[in-house]
């Protein structure tokens, strides 16, 4: 069994580019029989950009609901809260003593926040490396999927754990690797750049259907007639329908670009129906999440956290040990 | 009430420097009927410099023991080891979101530090006034007796403070005041320097006799023949034994200073005299707590954490109701 760890960002309401980019891909590989999964909703690193507090409330619950939504096995795998599990930030402490301060001074993700912060930045995004090496030693954790920009993290967190471990002479920490994932899909927005909050052009596959399709409706498209052929490879709506689509559907599609009187208004409505049918289990199950039974949804997150303090607790006691603290 | 607190150091077992300097003081002023006093061993911040299990382990013992030797009141007063508190780290990774880099790069206290470390700074040594801050917060704490080399670190807790209860727009943690105290004492050492751990001059007083008399005779004293009259003013053991004697013991030790043919030797034994008479009671109760009876110790502590979890943890509350976390 290979132990694999993702940190789950809480900084909004998951949209389908974290649902066909991150959340499914991660469900898979929790499913295979090799694998044991940890997913924790990273709400602790969110406080170093979101200080409203109903606004974390709400993304936390929904993130939550989204990956219990799409079929995430808590029973197999281990999912949750970062902030509920205390053995995350007394650990982050320990390890900052055993970090060289220019290590994190010199990070290539602090350096980039410091330079294009206008009030300057706050501690917390100084010392998150060193949050994130606890959160990932925690759990013995062997490989972290991540995307390129989070190798030099990774690597931080081997050598913090190199350190701690040649200090005492002892393999206290388990030495993850990083496996950087080189077919990360890149979902197009309703404006055609990379889906993303920052860009506002995504799209919340958990809206009422009538706000759903104000949304898809705004897919931008070009000026062609509706009697003239249009090329399905320039055109969003195709790329996003495609990527729902099965090869059939996206064939059929094709030939309706290509042979006219079909317009771009037709296609969304395409595309819209195609998000309904496909994930009307996951809208049905989100809504139970949020708005139905929260109570079921806390429910789930509360023993993903006895099971994470279980774990962490056996953790945190070898390093008490080492330390002195018991 | 006035809530007072103090960390207290556990870089080394106590010497008669600490004991006359810093905790006896620290007990008289827990004993007055308006004060409440919050004393925790600051044994997360001795992480920023010893790394060794035992030595930690040891030293934390030997500070407990000490103050409850002294007769620290355990029941009107709290008393713990700051590591067994989890609230701590946990404030302080919040707070650490609320603190300006800048303003723990500019600290007085890591400029030095980092000016004189030879093999770099760990990172734990540049946040550590946000723990500190923490350990303040928690406990709603109004006054905090410091020398004045702290005064920076009490005033960085205030602005930590303020900005996050501007934030919420709310008195979610009260404002702490530093105490200066200016009439420290200067306990001198064997050699005559300020008795100092690091010096290696102190008297540890809860040494074994005869070790504690082989450091008494070691006391710096000049070359007059015994015969001669001796300047009791320039003698550092008749300034030790001052610190401990009664009023009429001091003078007619100054008459025998005086009226020659008395020996230097003569003064250390009345000195090593003086220790064991006056501190009999303590060093009887230190070596129950160490050595006779460390559950009792343990208890003592566990009992005092229970308290300080019950305050921490309301603190905490009202903390993660502001920033989402509950």
């Amino acid at each position: 069994m290979s132990r694999i760890l993702t940190g789950i960002q809480s900084s909004g309401r998951p949209h389908l580019g974290n649902i066909l980019g991150a959340i499914k891909p991660a469900i898979e590989l929790s499913k295979h029989p090799d694998n044991e999964s940890f997913l924790f909703i990273a709400d602790l690193h969110s406080l170093t950009t979101i200080k409203d507090g109903p606004m974390r409330r709400e993304f936390t619950r929904a993130v939550a609901a989204t990956w219990l939504a799409f079929g995430l096995d808590t029973q197999k795998n281990t999912f949750w809260r970062q902030s509920r599990v205390a053995e995350h930030t007394e650990l982050a402490w320990h390890l900052s003593c055993f970090t060289p301060f220019p290590m994190l001074n010199n990070a290539t993700s602090f350096k980039e926040k410091s330079d294009h912060a206008v009030s300057g930045v706050n501690a917390g995004l100084f010392v998150y490396p060193v949050l994130q090496a606890a959160d990932i030693l925690l759990y013995d954790a062997e490989i972290i999927p991540v995307g390129k920009d989070q190798r030099q993290h990774i690597e931080m967190t081997r050598d913090i754990a190199s350190s701690f471990n040649h200090q005492y002479n002892e393999a206290v920490f388990v030495l993850p690797e990083a496996r950087i994932d080189e077919r990360l899909m890149t979902i197009p927005g309703i404006d055609g750049a990379k889906m993303s909050k920052s860009y506002n052009n995504y799209i919340d596959i958990f809206l009422p259907e009538n706000e759903l399709w104000k949304v898809i409706k705004k897919i931008k498209s070009d000026s062609t007639p509706l009697e003239e052929p249009k090329n399905p490879d320039t055109d969003i709506t195709f790329q996003l329908y495609s990527l729902l689509a099965s090869s059939e559907q996206i064939a059929d599609m094709r030939r309706l670009y290509e042979g006219g009187n079909y317009g771009y208004g037709m296609a969304k409505k395409a595309f819209y129906e195609l998000i309904l049918e496909q994930f009307a289990t996951e809208r049905e199950r989100f809504n139970y999440y949020t708005i139905e039974n929260p109570d079921a949804l806390e429910a789930e997150l509360r023993a993903g956290e006895e099971k994470a303090r279980a774990i962490a607790g056996k953790t945190i006691a070898r390093v008490r040990e080492k330390l002195g603290f018991n």
